[in-house]
């Protein structure tokens, strides 16, 4: 193609990179960047150098922070007692927007998947068996996502957990609220079936 | 919310002011830099703070380039008798894709919006009138998008072109390939009808 600007390309490849975004998307980005002021697109860059640069992991809980101990971690009105367990940094976020959890977090980052090379230890659980080690923790609850990888890694844990005489739960399964049953598969309604509740 | 990251939460904001992209995808998008290497966030800042400062409009078409001129218009295969006039640089690289056209274009960036204060001045009107000044150009082919605001800058473009003596088009309107009838606007059917051609 004549038409073949070196500069546009690698932004375009860039933008490409980033998850859920296809060649089409790609290039509609790259041209709003060009479309915008100089100063917008330094302003961009200056974040992600900066976000990359400031964030690690949370001594403790392993979640992103740009401190040593993370706002949670540090926060001393919550309930040291119970650990969530997640696969992401970004599951936290989910539980935070809910404002009814308050106890503490423990970030993951991943779930085991022997075919994509993931094994227990490239997970952070050491680090969460050292958190389990003192007998503050009364409570681990699992909160990987509901997918094969997310069970698998959650019962590998609980039989690490169960010998250390910690209370192992859950998130409960059933039909999501405003979900419709009609359109609810076969699994998750089998599993809400199984974990009625009396009214 | 006691999970609050200064510079990720900046990054989420440069994410959401890109085009179609809310805050749901913008965190998933800043996660995934954030678990992403450190070169790579860089070498997407550096991406785009070049493509930002390299690139500027053609000096002939008002397309973007990295060079004095771009490649098509300093392209001496091409047809210079005829000018392809769109409002987005985008565009360009559309009619580039069918590999089709082989006359010149002009990116006029934008379209006649007077709601949005968009007027006559702030496209790159003159310059398209500077090029046909020569009498090279025997044919100006309208290609703006069918909207309101497509349709009226192609008929003020058309106004002024006239007097010059120079041929005008515009493109054709109808159903697109692989549609389907039943799915086509009436608006759409009846311009279909409109310019049926013999077979």
């Amino acid at each position: 193609m004549a038409y073949n600007i070196v500069p546009l390309n690698e932004l375009i490849n860039q933008f490409e990179r980033l998850p859920g975004i296809g060649k089409k998307t790609a290039t509609r980005l790259a041209f709003s960047v060009l479309a915008a002021p100089k100063e917008q697109a330094q302003r961009f860059a200056d974040a992600l150098v900066n976000a990359r640069e400031k964030i690690h992991f949370c001594a403790c809980c392993q979640s992103f922070t740009d401190l040593e101990i993370c706002p949670i971690c540090a926060d001393e009105t919550r309930d040291k007692s119970v650990i969530c367990v997640v696969s992401e940094a970004k599951d936290v976020l989910a539980f935070e927007r809910t404002r009814e959890y308050n106890g503490l977090y423990h970030v993951l980052h991943g779930v085991l998947s022997p075919l994509d090379g993931i094994t227990a230890e490239q997970l952070k659980i050491k680090e969460l068996m050292a958190r389990l080690a003192d007998g503050t923790v009364k409570e681990v609850i699992m909160a990987t996502n509901p997918t094969v990888e997310g069970e698998a890694t959650s019962s590998y844990l609980s039989r690490l957990i169960k010998p250390m005489g910690i209370k192992i739960t859950r998130l409960a399964y059933g039909i999501p609220v405003g979900g419709d049953l009609e359109y609810a598969d076969e699994v998750t309604l089998s599993k809400a079936l199984e974990g009625r509740n009396e009214i």
